[in-house]
C-alpha cells in the first residue's frame, strides 16, 4: 500500500497540530489495556476544531486511513489502541467548555476531563453525576464514547442519561448535531442516544451538551464487612429492592488487603468482603436509608457494621474503593475485566470467579459496582512469566464465558474495545450482531473508524 | 398493482388473527390525531407471538406490502393511522407480563396497557414510573415506540430510561433481543436505545424487559395561581435549579376555564395561569421541598398558593391536570401541539402561543410538562367548519415554526408520525435528516415499515 500523502494534511491543519515524531506517536500507541500488540501509527492529529476534525476525516477517507478516536487514552478494553498506518485522533486540543446555569446545559469540547467538567458545573452549584473512578484522568469524549458508568449510577443512572446533545463528525468529514439543550425532544429517531457508547466506531463528537442537576445532597454512609461473599452480595437484593441507595459498592478479600496494603486505613484484612454503600437522600432520610442499610447488613450476617453522617469519613471509604485498582496493581500487572450480571446472580458470579482463580493458580481480586451486577475482577500476572500471563488471559476470556453463561454482559462500563471482541457474539447472538455491522456499514462504509473495535 | 396473497398470510397465521371485514378494519384507520386523509387496509392482523409478528412481516416483506404496528391507536401525530392497501398490526393479542421482583424487571408483550404495567408492578411493591396521561388507554408499546413521556418525567425519566431490553422483529422478519435483564450492559451499540423512540419504522416490538423501582414515597403537593404567565414560567426555572420536583405542571386560562366546567373542583377562573407542583422527596423533605416551592411561586407573584400533604388531596389536582386534554375537547376538535423549548423559554413559547391564538382568532388552551420544557397548546376548531379547520391546520405549523425559532423541538413526546413529517428537516438539519434516512434504509431497505412516518 503506497504511504498516504500526510502532506496534504498537515498543510490544512494549524502547525503542530500533525505530529509524525516517533517519539511522541510512541506514547499514543497504547492505552490502559496496556495491549502489547498496539500498533504504530502513521501519525497522531490534535484538533482543536471541529472543522479541523473534518478535514481529518474527508482526508482519511479520500485515502482509506484508519482514524482511532482518542481521549486520555484510559480504556481498559483497548478502544482507543492505535492502528499500524492509521491517525490517532487525539481530543488532547479540544478543552472548552460553557456552563449555562439557568438551563442547568454545560456546552463543552471532548478533550475536558470528567473531573473539570464537574469542577465547572459546580462552580454554579451544579453537578455532573457520572464519575468513573478514572474521572480525573479520563476525557468526557471518552465517557461518551464508553457510555462511562461509576459509582453514583446506581442512582444516578450513566453517561448517557446525562448527554443531551452532540456534534459528531462522520467518517466522511460531514458535522452532524443531534439533540441539543431541550429536555425532551423525540424529533426522529434517537441518535444522539444511538452515539453514545458507539465506541469511536460511528464518529468523532466534537461537542457535547450535558445536563446538569442541582448538586448533590450530602450522604450518609454504611460500611459492612462480612465472613461470606453471598451474603454481601445477598443483602445488595435485599436493600434495592426498597430503597434507592446513592452508593453500593463491593469489594473482596484480595482488595481489602491490596487497599489496606497501601492506605493502612484500618481495613478488617480477615473480612471475605466489604461493602461501602451510601444514601444522599435529604433531611433525616439518609440516615434513616443508612440505618436501614446497616440492618439490612447485619440481617444477612454482617460481622461488623459502621455507619457515619459525616461525608469526610463516607468519602475515605468510598475513595478506598476507587482507589483498589490501583492498589492491586501494585501486586503485579493487571487484566481489568468488567462483567455484569442479572443483579441476583451476582454471588454466583463472584463465586466462578474465585473458582477460576483457584483453578488457574492466579490472584483475581473482585470490585463491584454492587448496587448495578457490575463487578471488576483484576486479574493479577507478572508480565515477565509468559506461561503466567497466557494463564492470566486465558481467565479473562473464561470470566467472560461465565458472565455469559449466567445471563450476563461481557461489559458493563468499559465497552468491548479490541480485546473483548471476539467474545460479543456469543453474547448478543448473530442477529445483533448482524445489525450492529448494518447500521455501521451504513455510516462508515469504508470501515475506518476505530477498526477492530466492537462488533 | 396486483392486490398481495392475503390468503397465504392467513393460512399462515391462527384463526381470527387476519381481520378484512371493512367494518372492523373501518375501526383501524384513524388514530387519535383524526386524521381524514386516513387510508384504509387491505388487512388487519392480530398476532400473538413474535413468531405470528415473523410471520407477518415475513409475507409482507415478500409482496413488499407496507405494514403499520399499531398498540392503542392513542397517537396524537398520526403515527399509527392506517396505510391504504397496508396491513395494519395490531398488538391488541400480546397482553402476556411476568414481573420478577427479585431482579426487579417485568417482562412485557407490548399490547398491555401502561396502567396494566403499573398495576403488575404494583403488586410487588415496585414502580413502572413513565405515566403518559393517556396511562390507561395506551400501550406499553405505544410508549416504547414514542418514547413516551408524561408527568413524573420531570424527576423520574422518560420511557427509554426504563427499557432494558427488547424483542423486535425486523422488516425482513428477522427476530432480534436486544439488551437484557442488566442494569448496565455496553456490549455492542447501543440498539435497544435506537429502537425506543422509532415510531414503529425500524422494528415491531413483540417483547420488552423493564426496569422497575421501589414504590413511589407519598408527595407533597403545591398548586399556585397567577395572573402572568411569565411569572409562572419563571418561577420553574428558579425551582428546578434548586431541587427535584416529581411534577411540575402548567395550565393556562383557558385549561383551567375549560376543567372547570367540567368538574366543578374551585379553580380559579381568573388567573392567567396555574402551577401545580409536587416533591415526593422522603421523611420531611418533600414537605420543605413543598414548602420552598410555595415561597419561590409566592416570590415570583403568585396571587394564590395552596400546600397540601394529602396524597388525596394532590392527586386530585394531578388528576385535574391530566383531565385538561379531555376538558378542552368537550369545546370542539383538537388539534394537539407538543412543542418543547430550552426551560427559559418556556415563557416566551406560551406567549408566542398566545399572539398567535389572537391572530388566527383561535381558542388555543395550553397545558405543560412545564419542568421539561414541553407544552401542549390544545387548538380548537370547529370541523364542520372548513375555514376553521384551515386555520387550525395553519396554526398548528405555526407553532411548530415558533418552536423551531426558539431552539425548541417539535415534539417532545408525541413522535413526528404523520402529521409532523414536514417540519421534521427543519429542526434537525439535512445532515441529521439524512442520518435517519441512512439507518432506516439500513434496516428496512424496501421502506415496508410504517411508511410516512417521520423521516
Ligand atoms: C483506574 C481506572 C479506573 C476506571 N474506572 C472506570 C469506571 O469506574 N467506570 C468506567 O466506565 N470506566 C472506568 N475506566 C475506564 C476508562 O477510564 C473509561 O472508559 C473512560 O470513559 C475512557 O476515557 P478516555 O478519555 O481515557 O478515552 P480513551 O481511552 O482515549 O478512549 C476510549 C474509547 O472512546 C473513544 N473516544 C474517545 N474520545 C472520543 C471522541 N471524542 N469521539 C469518539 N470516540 C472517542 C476511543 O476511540 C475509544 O474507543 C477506568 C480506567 C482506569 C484506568
Ligand atoms: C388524552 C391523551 C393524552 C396523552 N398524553 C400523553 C402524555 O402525557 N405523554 C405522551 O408521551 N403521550 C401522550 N399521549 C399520546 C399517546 O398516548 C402516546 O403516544 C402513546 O405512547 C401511544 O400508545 P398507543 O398504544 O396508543 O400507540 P399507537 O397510537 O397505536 O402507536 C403509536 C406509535 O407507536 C407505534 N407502535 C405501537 N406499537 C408498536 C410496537 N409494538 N412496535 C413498534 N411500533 C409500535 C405505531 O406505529 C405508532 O408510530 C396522549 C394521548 C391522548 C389521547
Amino acid at each position: 500500500m503506497p504511504t498516504p500523502p500526510l502532506d496534504a494534511l498537515i498543510a490544512e491543519l494549524p502547525d503542530g497540530a500533525v505530529v509524525t515524531d516517533p517519539d511522541i506517536i510512541a506514547g499514543y500507541r497504547q492505552d490502559r489495556a496496556a495491549d502489547p500488540d498496539a500498533g504504530m501509527p502513521l501519525a497522531v492529529v490534535r484538533p482543536q476544531t471541529t472543522e479541523q476534525v473534518q478535514a481529518t476525516l474527508r482526508w482519511a477517507s479520500a485515502h482509506r486511513v484508519p482514524v482511532v478516536p482518542r481521549g486520555a487514552g484510559t480504556s481498559l478494553s483497548g478502544g482507543s489502541t492505535a492502528v499500524d498506518g492509521g491517525i490517532t485522533l487525539s481530543t488532547e486540543r479540544m478543552r472548552e467548555i460553557t456552563v449555562d446555569p439557568v438551563t442547568r446545559t454545560a456546552v463543552a469540547q471532548p478533550g475536558l476531563f470528567n473531573a473539570e467538567v464537574k469542577a465547572e458545573a459546580a462552580k454554579h452549584g451544579l453537578w455532573y453525576p457520572p464519575d468513573p473512578s478514572s474521572f480525573q484522568i479520563c476525557t468526557i469524549g471518552g465517557n461518551i464514547a464508553t457510555n462511562a458508568g461509576g459509582l453514583c449510577c446506581v442512582k444516578y443512572g450513566v453517561t448517557t442519561d446525562y448527554v443531551l446533545g452532540l456534534q459528531v463528525v462522520l467518517a466522511d468529514g460531514t458535522a452532524v448535531r443531534l439533540g441539543g439543550p431541550r429536555l425532551k425532544d423525540v424529533a426522529g429517531l434517537p441518535l444522539t442516544k444511538l452515539f453514545v457508547g458507539s465506541e469511536g466506531t460511528l464518529g468523532v463528537v466534537t461537542e457535547v451538551t450535558l445536563r446538569l442537576v442541582p448538586a448533590q445532597p450530602p450522604a450518609a454512609t454504611v460500611v459492612a464487612t462480612f465472613d461470606s461473599v453471598r451474603a454481601a452480595c445477598d443483602s445488595v437484593v435485599t436493600i434495592t429492592g426498597k430503597i434507592r441507595p446513592s452508593l453500593m459498592e463491593f469489594m473482596d478479600r484480595a482488595s481489602i488487603n491490596a487497599v489496606e496494603d497501601q492506605l493502612r486505613m484500618g481495613l478488617d484484612r480477615s473480612a471475605a468482603a466489604m461493602m461501602v454503600a451510601a444514601s444522599d437522600e435529604r433531611g433525616g432520610s439518609g440516615t434513616a436509608d443508612a440505618e436501614f442499610m446497616a440492618e439490612a447488613f447485619t440481617r444477612h450476617g454482617a460481622t461488623e457494621v459502621f455507619c457515619t453522617s459525616d461525608p469526610d469519613e463516607g468519602e475515605a471509604f468510598a475513595a478506598a474503593r476507587r482507589f483498589a485498582i490501583p492498589a492491586v496493581e501494585a501486586k503485579g500487572s493487571l487484566l481489568l475485566e468488567d462483567v455484569g450480571v442479572p443483579l441476583p446472580l451476582l454471588a454466583d458470579l463472584v463465586a466462578g470467579v474465585e473458582d477460576l482463580a483457584r483453578r488457574r493458580d492466579l490472584m483475581i481480586a473482585v470490585i463491584a459496582h454492587a448496587g448495578d451486577g457490575n463487578t471488576h475482577p483484576l486479574i493479577v500476572f507478572d508480565p515477565d512469566d509468559a506461561e503466567m500471563a497466557a494463564r492470566a488471559q486465558r481467565a479473562f476470556g473464561e470470566i467472560m464465558d461465565l458472565a455469559i453463561s449466567l445471563g450476563g454482559t461481557i461489559t458493563g462500563e468499559h465497552g468491548v474495545g479490541r480485546l473483548k471482541r471476539p467474545w460479543l457474539a456469543a453474547q448478543i447472538g448473530p442477529e445483533a450482531m448482524e445489525l450492529n455491522r448494518r447500521i455501521k456499514a451504513a455510516l462508515d462504509p469504508d470501515g475506518i473508524l476505530n477498526p477492530g473495535v466492537a462488533y
